[in-house]
């Protein structure tokens, strides 16, 4: 495919402060557009042990016209989102000799994004970051709203920062590199973009699964780009989550907690799936969600062929425990983003952060 | 001394998003002062084994009015300044339960404000913190303009992030129990504000010097507030030291060097006094500084009883190869802040960085 193909195809979203492109075959120009996004005299590349043989060399080739490029890899999966794998990726770009003028260009899926953007965000003081997503997730969630950081024992993304990336390239195509399991559990969230803030397409999210599922490119790039802006929009509004933004939290509540009790064992998406229904549950229980709500998401989730309750060997104590090391925990009381029905949140009054007390919780996870 | 005493003294400096505080006996309300500046539910103090017993109490009483309080203790000294450190502190705040409603206070010299600092801006992604510098270099330099970070093995700061704090607040009187060798490096940066931005100020700090040093807590009042005044107006200007900000790094690249090769046996101030005076040396060598301006930085520099020279255990080689590792090197080359006199830089239309080739720079350091 030509460069001027892969482009020419290619829908952009404003996020604010960066452009999201999208497109069908941007891979085969991703070197030219990272170049262009974040010209730099070094571009380290941070991707991982899975990513790595699919797209790696292509990127390195591609960029090897417009600087030094230097290639750096963390095994895969959500055990290495750690403070020792961050550590030592920048011993390696220190090691390398990057300066200040280095453009660091994430290639990978969620985990790969937060790591390689938390390494730019702290590599002396903040260099450019450009993200290339290649798992469902990362396109839709992790890609767009500067989050970085990585996991420590006590939960999920507890040292981070904000660092909104110079320019996020999603080629749709590279989904067929991606384990169904994953390409699943990344239709979770764009499940909860419709769920939290558009009944339509949380509608249209439901006729498309099949056809995302199969592997089928327009319907892929239509539920991407969708997704993209409805996150770029609610993030543009709210980019330190002090209040809208935490909406995007529907079903990470429970979600995080399970995740973490399960030793990470679920994928983020499976964990979410299942937090967004639980926590519909909670909405109705205390009566900030219409009737139905709950059952309406778990149908959705459920064509999705992602799990709709907590796993049998995880007690409901222990999650509940869980959700307590959440960032979302003020002055000791776990607050939830809930929903009003689907396509609408409720507690706009608290700002998006409603506090629910420990028995309804667990009346819930039982 | 009374509450209202210690605020009536105070002088007031704005730094753009935030102000800094100047006054002598500011400790006996620094609780309160602290609450207004940046009120949380937790409140967790950083300071170091030296600090911590001549302030730590007082602050920990002060603030217990206003919230929950801990107290974090790190070892003294600039090799604890490192990602060990940062994340052993982090550890402590998350089982402490400190949840995104915390305000993190940096009690102590400018080892302790850079780790606190960084702890505060990767905490749940960044939380409140509000500088208490003890030091006189913490004072009139590392407190304001929002730097953050640690060293690793390559080199001083390379891991951080800009994180501005919620607010400043300076007692001078904190000086009595800082060891002279400290308080003498501190005077340092002041010569350096002299230097880089205000020849009036550099004669002035010349005279203020031995009061300074024998600890006069007007002249000490007069000299901190002043020298927060120039970083505060070029910080202003150039947040993110893309330009300006650059010149308050006269001193640095070869003073960093130095200390980095010494294994941060000189103390900060110590060789950037060292830098300063060399740094000046290559100025008029290159023929952008006055002739003269070397001889008259290292005269004031001899008056605060700082050394002039490198250290004779440190080749010439080692200084130059440690340069290399300075987060100002692009593509390659090794930029400097040089002075064109004594109250003004060179180098506006080359954004305040100019290159200089290694044999020139071997040249000065033999």
């Amino acid at each position: 495919m030509s460069s001027g193909v892969a482009v020419e195809a290619a829908r952009v979203v404003d996020a604010g402060d960066y452009r999201v492109t999208i497109g069908a075959g941007l891979r085969h120009d991703l070197g030219r557009l990272v170049a262009a996004a974040a010209p730099a005299h070094h571009y380290a590349v941070l991707t991982d042990d899975d990513v790595a043989p699919h797209y790696g060399a292509a990127l390195q080739a591609g960029l090897t016209r417009h600087g030094r490029v230097t290639m750096h890899r963390m095994r895969a999966g959500e055990a290495h989102k750690t403070r020792e794998t961050w550590a030592r990726l920048t011993d390696e770009l220190l090691d390398a000799g990057c300066g200040r003028d280095t453009t660091v260009v994430a290639l990978g899926g969620g985990v790969v994004g937060d790591v390689a953007g938390f390494v730019a965000a702290t590599y002396m003081r903040g260099v450019p970051v450009v993200q290339c997503p290649t798992s469902l997730l990362a396109m839709i969630d992790a890609s767009v709203g500067g989050k970085t950081g990585v996991d420590t024992a006590a939960g999920k993304n507890l040292v981070g920062a904000f660092h909104a990336p110079a320019a996020v390239l999603i080629d749709v195509e590279t989904l067929r590199t991606l384990p169904a399991a994953h390409l699943r559990a990344g239709l979770a969230e764009a499940i909860k973009h419709g769920a939290v803030a558009d009944a339509a397409y949380f509608a249209r999210v439901e006729a498309l699964l099949p056809l995302v599922l199969a592997g089928e490119p327009a319907a892929t790039l239509e539920l991407v780009a969708r997704s993209v802006e409805i996150k770029a929009t609610i993030v543009r509004a709210d980019v330190r989550e002090a209040g809208l933004r935490k909406t995007l939290n529907f079903g990470h509540t429970i979600g995080h907690a399970i995740e973490q009790a399960s030793g990470y064992s679920l994928l983020h998406g499976e964990a979410v799936a299942v937090g967004m229904v639980l926590e519909a549950r909670l909405a109705e229980r205390i009566g900030v969600a219409e009737r139905g709500t709950a059952r309406e998401i778990e149908r959705v989730v459920r064509a999705a062929r992602l799990p709709v309750a907590r796993p049998e060997s995880l007690g409901p104590a222990a999650v509940l425990a869980a959700t307590r090391h959440d960032k979302k925990a003020r002055g000791g009381a776990v607050a939830y983003a809930l929903p009003a029905r689907v396509g609408a949140m409720a507690g706009a009054e608290r700002d998006w952060a409603i506090e629910v007390g420990d028995s309804l919780v667990l009346e819930v996870l039982a």
